[in-house]
């Protein structure tokens, strides 16, 4: 997968663009206000793999969030500010790691040269968030509610500040709507070099909201498209961080744990496969190092089906044979199988010897 | 969207390709010999929106489920076979709607022939179901273990039917590889006309299952390729049906119910947007007309970022005020949100006045 050509900027010590490990961003649903709850709903997205952190910061009181989290974590922070271009300075004075504004909603010009100073003094980058929903009444009337429509957006909002003399900018259009969202990215993608930021927007509960950034992140990406990403989703925003983790590891672009393949089970399946599966992600999942293993129901097809895994079991009556990369090794008893498996991938990871190969060779 | 230009094949009731809605498939996990079992899981699936249900077919004692089922239920069945011609003759002969093989291990030159004799005189498709996992040593030492190699595989596969004078073909290209998959799809989909069935195989638990799949399969979809798909989880069947709806829905290929744009809750937020959403998805599950409502956290931006939306709702303190594409046209108390918009909702469903516009315009 050829990834496109971007530039690199930097928010605290995370780098995003220019072929860096894609990142993944969620966005705190505490109260800002509320420091504590917010300090730890970001230790909680850290700790299950979120790398940037997004704030809401709706008013002066929620300046004070941001230096309290600066002294409590090292995960770079960016802060979401709507109209008022003073919130985004005084985020900047307080060490934010990013702003996300949309410089044509800011304030006047006054206001966003003002906030380019800030923001250049100390290296800071500003995302450029368009959503097919704010889109100014101009453009809409000029595009309709299309994807073009949110191209030119960007492309005015990018024009205002790289006239303030500023580059130092992630760029982001999302919609509710999938195809939309593709569609925008995709040809934005061709017009400039700034990185880009994915993400459908208000995409629904866990299960819808799952599959449509799936879709339409994971068609991006796909493309070669994209260098740091957020899943929305109306849940509690860990999950978010699980769901992006999900389509990284998918197409490759992070490895960084047992990847479980497993068959679907079918009329043919003689073992428990739903429940060791499920026994065996739980118990895989801190470990950090790339090992593919394959849960089969059945032997005559389940070692060839799942030839690429380092290491698998196909189930029998009562018992399941052990292969691996699609040669048979040995037999199992069933009630065996998970502690066999489960002592070999930590072997594995122990000594190195795992060799997931996720990603087209 | 432009969709792939396919031949049209008839599994039973059900039309799939050139333009025919795309389907979804889910398989039994039941013993196919325990009959009952397996006919509860069929009404369960075709309940949840399934559309063609295939069932393994591992030995004869199997063939009577068929016979079963075809008294039960009018959904179309395909029969999974694997090796045995004889049990895809015996099949096709109880009245299975379909069947799927692969002619290159399904017996010599006479038994496809005798099998292709049998699905001529019922007119009975056959899908080629090629798994990156099952090629033959010799197209992997040609081409290694790519999608190169799957498409020389259907290819071989194809020529053997069409040899046989048979071309009432569905195809399938899987592997557990999500690039590999969407590879193999896109290159034979420029070479061929046959429908195509889309799915990522063995692609595991719910939710790396789901991501996967909906990477995989969306992606295909975006570009027009697909004519009926199968998730594949290892979870319940109809989990898979549950997800294979949302992938059609959020690309705007099914439009058959409420669709709910949420958003992710941030700082700002000052009303319960998970516990909101959830119910209303909860009493909207069995309506049947397409809507599109919003559940928004707060009021500044709310209307206009769900503009698309027939109607909705965007939080403040205590309260929400109600809007119909993106115009505010009053405010609710906190404890009313859910049963108004549940009446609005149901008032626009029985009068038809909805207006989701899901897809591109």
């Amino acid at each position: 997968m050829q990834r496109r050509k971007s530039r690199k900027i930097k928010a605290g010590r995370l780098e995003i663009g220019d072929g860096s490990p894609i990142s993944i961003e969620s966005m705190t649903s505490s109260d800002t206000k509320n420091i504590e709850a917010t300090i730890d709903q970001v230790r909680e997205l850290r700790q299950a793999g979120c790398d940037i952190v997004r704030i809401a910061i709706y008013d002066e009181e929620c300046i004070e969030t941001i230096e309290a989290l600066k002294r409590s974590t090292d995960i770079p922070l960016v802060a979401d500010i709507h109209f008022d271009h003073r919130l985004a300075i005084a985020s900047i004075e307080k060490g934010i790691d990013m702003v996300r504004i949309n410089p044509g909603n800011i304030g006047k010009t006054e206001g966003v040269k003002r906030l380019v100073a800030a923001a250049k003094e100390r290296e800071i980058p500003i995302r450029i968030g368009v959503n097919s929903g704010s889109i100014s009444s101009e453009i809409i009337k000029l595009y309709g509610n299309t994807a073009k429509a949110m191209v030119e957006s960007a492309l005015g909002h990018i024009a205002i500040l790289e006239d303030a003399g500023y580059n130092n900018i992630l760029l982001s259009l999302k919609s509710s709507n999938v195809i939309k969202t593709v569609e925008a990215c995709r040809e934005i993608s061709d017009l400039i070099e700034y990185p880009l930021h994915l993400g459908v927007t208000e995409a629904g509960t866990m299960l819808s909201g799952s599959v449509k950034s799936s879709v339409g992140i994971g068609a991006l990406l796909l493309d070669g498209i994209g260098d740091t990403l957020r899943v929305s989703l109306t849940a509690p925003p860990v999950e978010e961080v699980k769901v992006g983790l999900e389509i990284l590891r998918c197409l490759g672009l992070r490895k960084d744990n047992v990847e479980i393949i497993s068959c679907p089970t079918c009329g043919r399946c003689r073992i428990d496969i739903i429940y060791i599966t499920n026994v065996l992600k739980e118990r895989f999942k801190d470990i950090k190092y790339p090992i593919k293993i394959a849960v089969m129901g059945c032997a005559v097809n389940g070692p060839g089906e799942a030839k690429e895994a380092d290491l698998g079991i196909a189930g029998g009556q009562g018992k399941a044979v052990l292969f691996r990369r699609g040669q048979i090794v040995g037999t199992l008893p069933y009630d065996d199988i998970i502690d066999t498996l489960t002592a070999e991938v930590r072997r594995m990871a122990a000594d190195g010897s795992g060799n997931n190969n996720t990603g087209i060779q």
